[in-house]
């Protein structure tokens, strides 16, 4: 469903009338301009409301900006909690967290897409990056834990498995295409059984 | 190597001077900026050079893009053909791609980000897209052969099965950073044991 196309067949001036659908609509523009490319001009342009009407509802772009690469993070970092509560070995927390990843970037998509990209430019944007690369430890702590455990090969870097790991699960943001009656539980199978067993036939 | 932070500390002038120094320059500057945020103004000012200097080399900002995502694209196909001229299994043809792709990666390291990043605003952008799923249906066909080989496991689909593969060795223009002395070899063989054989232990 892309609701950056919704607006302009809404009746005029609905979509800016909550949070939710500004935040929405602002989330496809930055993705497809650029934050940096992005008013609050074309925001509001496209949203078919007025300028204040968006400042009824957040202070400034940034604050959007902020809240959408925080609704990606906060996804992630659930995934991450619950995967830590896991008793028993770590290699079942680590699918536990592929699987859930995948869900949130399919849940999630614009939002996560919009974090991936984020590059460092504004105070949110460096936070943004300061929470990726807690993620990121995390991810390689799990990871050197299993390879402890025995379970996950020893002759890789954990940091580069963990890498090449979310690199596979990122890589969604760039090829996935929601459908209605798409399965999120057998795309996230796809992803384990290639990451975790490999592609090659054992 | 950071090519884009060479030409201020170069004598003034002279990065500008020959074809190959303007369009590093030039694909450092649409990485950093995005390719519509780049004017052949800001490229002759971090050059040092005036816009005549660089209009000597090249007839338009478009041509430095299509140099650029060419060089990422003749590495990616030179690599694809010679996987394809390999006797044997499939799956060894893939590995070698694989191999091959990650070691494009590793050299065009910037030519490649800004291929991978190509969104198709432009003609040649477009180009580059189609160029790309080209590719992508070249990998999902090996795939596939390897499978009714019997050397790929079957119980995922093969275009999912070479959109993770190769968003795998993707994420590499994410995470790595070129040092002297690293061995792209071992990234090579790291890339592949993860994606031939899983990070499970066997």
């Amino acid at each position: 469903m892309n609701t950056t196309a919704q607006p302009r067949r809404a009746r005029r001036g609905r979509p800016g009338h909550d949070l939710e659908s500004v935040l929405r609509v602002a989330v496809g523009l930055f993705n497809e301009r650029g934050y940096e490319g992005t008013s609050v001009d074309e925001l509001a342009s496209r949203l078919g409301v007025t300028k204040s009407a968006i400042y009824h509802h957040v202070s400034s772009k940034e604050e959007l900006l902020r809240m959408a690469v925080d609704r990606a993070l906060d996804g992630l970092f659930a995934v991450l909690a619950a995967a830590g509560e896991q008793a028993g070995p770590a290699i079942d927390a680590l699918e536990h967290l592929v699987r859930g990843s995948v869900e949130v970037l399919v849940e999630q998509l614009p939002f996560v897409t919009l974090l991936l990209r984020v590059r460092g430019n504004t105070v949110v944007e460096r936070n943004a990056l300061a929470r990726r690369r807690e993620f990121d430890h995390a991810v390689t702590e799990l990871v050197r834990r299993a390879e402890r455990e025995g379970d996950v090969r020893p002759d890789v870097n954990p940091a580069v498995t963990s890498r090449l790991l979310f690199g596979m699960v990122n890589s969604l943001i760039e090829w996935y295409q929601p459908r209605d009656g798409s399965n999120n539980g057998e795309l996230a199978d796809a992803v384990c059984a290639i990451a975790f067993d490999g592609l090659r036939t054992r």
